[in-house]
């Protein structure tokens, strides 16, 4: 077994530290030493089999250690979470050992077949499954629990003792990355192959759908533009408008999936094999037995979970909602203020002033939007999911629907409580460009700012040390172990949908909505690729197949905007003027408009395929090929049985 | 080998019949040798490795054969085909004849562990699998082309040398499934896991749908009946009834899929895997390479099927719809006649003569839906589809929309363009009584009384005969082989599917519909068991996990009525009266209304779960371990190399 192999002797020499572990300052020699034995031991022994060496600091503090693998190690790993690589006959298929040989690029010696991120997502895995034998307790902390197969990592998370673990930059590759993907002035395409081999599939996939997002407005905005300029006011015209965008919605979103399937299936991600989801770290109750699993795990009763989503959560959705229903009659309270001041007044400062209810109220909404996630996280977590799909399922419910009413009603009471079309342009523009500035200022400037200052300060004071170790390697862990943490592409699908919204929703009065969100999604993409390289510590790599529940929230954001375009074109002038004579007319015509555009939407949803052709044809043969293996199985299970 | 099993010399003491294969009188002997042979041949060589023995018939002829296996081969197959059954620790598992003992019921000497249908669905499945090797034609037929992979009984079949295969019936089985199905009169269900043995999951899902569905229809059918009895003409009760009506029909399709996954559950085919489909018998083209076999089989490209699709299917289905609408514009000028002709001269005849035109419109209704139905056939197999699913879904498709134009065309334009409610109330009577009264009669009594004058006829002409030959097998397979052959359930499910729609489409005016529903669906469970027992031959097994596309077009169906109903309820005089000063309101009332309900009906569909929690709980638990066996072949694998 592992006896035979050498690198257990060697490993000093080829150590190349993937994944930093940082333990909380003063964690007992015991728990160290058990930590980090079982992190080496062989499988065999339920250890992950990986390598493990201290980073001494400047201090002396022996808190932070670094994760490695051999090679060989790692291809095996790659197994284990079943990683989708290309072979040498350009067809996907999931990687084992045995036929590593027939994989692209593969070659024993060539150590970049992994790419850094698979290598270090392979190391979270494996690190996440080590579990607990027969220990009760972490050594030298009775509080904390063990029972046989709870991970030992979440469990120390859980207790404080491990402060993070994250993955190493690659300084080399992070400085190509960002010359490729920012760093020269350029009109083109990111290099999403290159995101994803450094930040895995998920991050590629988000700028992948910004990219593609962005791409599709342009129709959009260019459409937008002259209403603009030439200052159309008729109404036919804005028809046609809210027509060709409805329909587009529809395809960009259709196409999408096609597109998406096409990058993954690249990728390897579609193919990929769903692991079993094991409780979230947080999840919490008394020891019972799983009915899944037959394992001994905490169990918590799905009425108590239920009780406290309904009697709980529920009505404090709808408390918040009310309260951003009262904020927003504070608002119209405000508007109505500016215009008598604006009356009486006239003056260039008063027209200024008509702007400035709507910013401040968009400055509110951005605060409460804020404030809002964290008691959303709070209450989510709450609940106690057992799943983090089901938490996020939970969460982002939640969020979605509070940022819906709390960005839209104001403009929905505007146009269908109001009937003012011209306070509704200048509310959905106010709205769209401060929550577009406050966005990209808080989300990447700031945090960027901070960065800077705080590593120019950690420099100065790295210089005034000497000490005989890799100072760049420490300097980097220092640098990066103070880095934020990036907390996944949530918010950043949020603003898209939040955006994605006012552009669609209300399209026929306000044009150019498109353009602005173009011109916002080019700076978002170069910000957004700052903050991923500069501002945050470098995320585990998450293989995934597509954009989730992403997907449904824009498609049901894009039914509404039928409806709500619809009702804005039968409350226009010009349409209204067509039927002089009866308005119910007018108002049967636009509900069977609208049911014809809800119609063509479903059935252009279904008529279109969710994967091209080729890729469709790829899936069945490696479908068709699994099938044929197991047939054989099965005909030499026969073969075996005749000749007993 | 199979040398060493002796069943082969003893095989007439248990040979069982289980299949009966007809050829076309004066077959070739040189080609019937080579067909018996590859039968019987040895899997290792090709062959189905079961049983054939040629029926001697009174005259002599040699052109029909039995087939049945040994209990062994049998259990053997149930592994190839993926057969799933109940474990001794009642869970559902793939059957594999190496983990035979684990299942509930096995012994060696039980041959009652498969039932009568799968050990037939088994013998189909073997003998449809039985492929050319190196033959480039049938023995005897050169005209009849063979090419390595082709199936050969496919290939008899469309060049006509084989006439039929089909499963035998087991009389005493059905016997006793006739008496607890529909031989004495009692209230209650079906035996649904009876008939499942019997005649296999599609048609048990097919009763059970029928038997659910009525069940569902109950409720709707008890709030109907004091719409007749007190003759309530107010609109605010029919509103509370369509609205009662509208959320029923989404619950009851939403438990459905429930009721149907516990079902299959317990069949085992909710856990079957989907076999790779091949291409269907009458597919042809020129011989190529399929992408995803990579075999040299017949292809076809897919843009002449499109051209066929669009350029031909496409424009008859259009002139089909057209000629529909022409023929219901001759039902209305018939309807105007007979309205002059009461008003002349009024007396019980010209009253009666009034339900004249309708009850002729549905004769003429149901001729076109059949003749349609043919035409419809053969354009979609001149459309030449590789796929069977691809077909039925074009086919189904074509049928659909034609038969829901054909069918409420009138009614919509009575309800929407003439505004006559009670011309609407009498149409829907008449329209759905007719339908129902022809469709019993055209299904099952006609048949009946044909085969069983045929039958007597038969039973004359043996008695006649003294052969020393199994007499009653010979009789049995001479009756059922003239019997008529069963094709699926499609027009079972499309005279439901056609029911609803009467139901529920405008449920407002006509609420009794419910009641002459639920009448003709318990008729109509008596009647189809009839013909299933009686009737037609036996049709082969075929697992199924679920009722399909139906699912769909009954949804689809539900989300159309809610728009029916509610203008209907828009267009009551006492929802009218309730909005005395604007029309306008009534409409924006009514269509907002209507969004609320299809919203209530979208989010119930996806809160609803689809597999009642302890199913869930099961497949996750089969998930779960067919993972956990996966880990541990990897850790084998991983031990294996490390030894290396």
């Amino acid at each position: 077994m592992a006896e035979s192999w050498s690198f257990l002797d060697t490993w000093e020499l080829d150590f190349r530290p993937l994944v930093v572990i940082e333990l909380a300052k003063g964690t007992k020699g015991e728990t160290i030493e058990w930590f980090t034995k079982r992190i080496v031991d062989k499988k065999a022994n339920g250890g992950a089999q990986l390598l493990v060496k201290p980073l001494v600091t400047e201090n002396g503090d022996e808190n932070i250690y670094l994760v490695g693998a051999s090679p060989l190690r790692l291809l095996l790993g790659a197994e284990t979470v079943g990683l989708v690589k290309e072979c040498n006959d350009n067809s996907m298929r999931t990687f084992t050992y045995s036929s590593r040989r027939t994989f692209k690029d593969f070659a024993d010696d060539n150590h970049n077949f992994l790419t850094m991120a698979e290598c270090q997502y392979i190391i979270k895995h494996e690190l996440e499954n080590l579990r607990a034998k027969d220990e009760r307790m972490i050594p030298g902390y009775p509080q904390a629990k063990l029972y046989p197969g709870k991970s030992i990592v979440r469990r120390l998370l859980t207790s404080g003792i491990l402060v993070q673990i994250f993955p190493l930059h690659d300084r080399e590759e992070l400085k190509k990355l960002r010359h490729s993907w920012y760093g020269r002035v350029k009109v083109g395409y990111q290099p999403l192959d290159e995101i994803r081999c450094y930040f895995g599939e998920t991050i590629a996939l988000y700028f992948g759908f910004l990219e593609y997002f962005t791409f599709a407005l342009i129709p959009m905005a260019v459409i937008g533009i002259p209403y603009y300029v030439f200052a159309w006011e008729d109404y036919d015209k804005y028809v046609m408008f809210a027509t060709f965008n409805l329909l587009w919605s529809t395809v960009i979103l259709e196409v999408w999936k096609r597109i998406c399937a096409i990058m993954t299936y690249r990728w390897g991600t579609l193919l990929m094999k769903r692991q079993f989801e094991e409780p979230r770290p947080g999840f919490h109750g008394v020891l019972g037995i799983n009915p899944v699993t037959g394992r001994e795990e905490p169990v918590y009763s799905s009425i108590k979970r239920q009780i406290r989503i309904y009697l709980v959560s529920l009505p404090f959705v709808c408390l918040c909602l009310y309260f951003s229903l009262y904020v927003m009659m504070i608002y119209f309270d405000l508007e109505q203020w500016a215009l008598d001041y604006h009356e009486e007044n006239e003056s260039n400062f008063s027209s200024m002033m008509l702007f400035v209810p709507s910013i401040i109220y968009a400055v509110v909404i951005e605060i409460m939007n804020r404030i809002y996630r964290y008691a959303a996280e709070f209450l989510t977590s709450w609940e106690n999911h057992r799943l983090e799909s089901s938490y996020q399922n939970h969460l982002i419910l939640k969020v979605l629907v509070f940022n819906f009413l709390n960005c839209f009603a104001s403009l929905f009471y505007i146009a269908f409580v109001l009937f003012d079309m011209k306070l509704l342009r200048q509310s959905l523009a106010t709205l769209l460009i401060t929550s577009q500035i406050l966005n990209q200022f808080a989300e990447s400037l700031l945090p960027y700012w901070l960065q800077k200052r705080h590593k120019k300060r950690m420099k100065k004071r790295m210089c005034s040390l000497k000490t005989d170790t890799d100072l760049s390697l420490v300097e980097q862990i220092n640098l990066e172990r103070e880095m934020g943490t990036y907390f996944g592409t949530f918010d950043d699908y949020l603003e898209l949908f939040l955006q994605f919204g006012y552009v669609s929703l209300f399209s026929c009065v306000y044009p150019l909505a498109a353009v602005f969100a173009v011109l916002n999604n080019i700076t978002e993409i170069y910000s957004d690729a700052l903050k991923m390289c500069r501002v945050y510590k470098r995320p585990f790599a998450e293989p995934t197949a597509n954009i989730g529940v992403w997907q449904l929230a824009f498609e049901t954001m894009s039914v509404i905007s039928v409806v709500t375009n619809c009702i804005l074109i039968g409350m226009s002038p010009q349409v209204n003027a067509l039927f002089p004579d009866s308005k119910m007319d007018l108002i049967l015509t636009v509900a069977l408009v609208e049911h014809l555009l809800l119609a063509i939407k479903f059935i252009m949803a279904f008529v279109i395929p969710d994967k091209p052709r080729d890729i469709q044809i790829k899936l069945a043969k490696l479908e068709f090929e699994s099938l044929e293996a197991l047939k054989q199985q099965v005909r030499a299970t026969d073969t075996q049985n005749r000749e007993k």
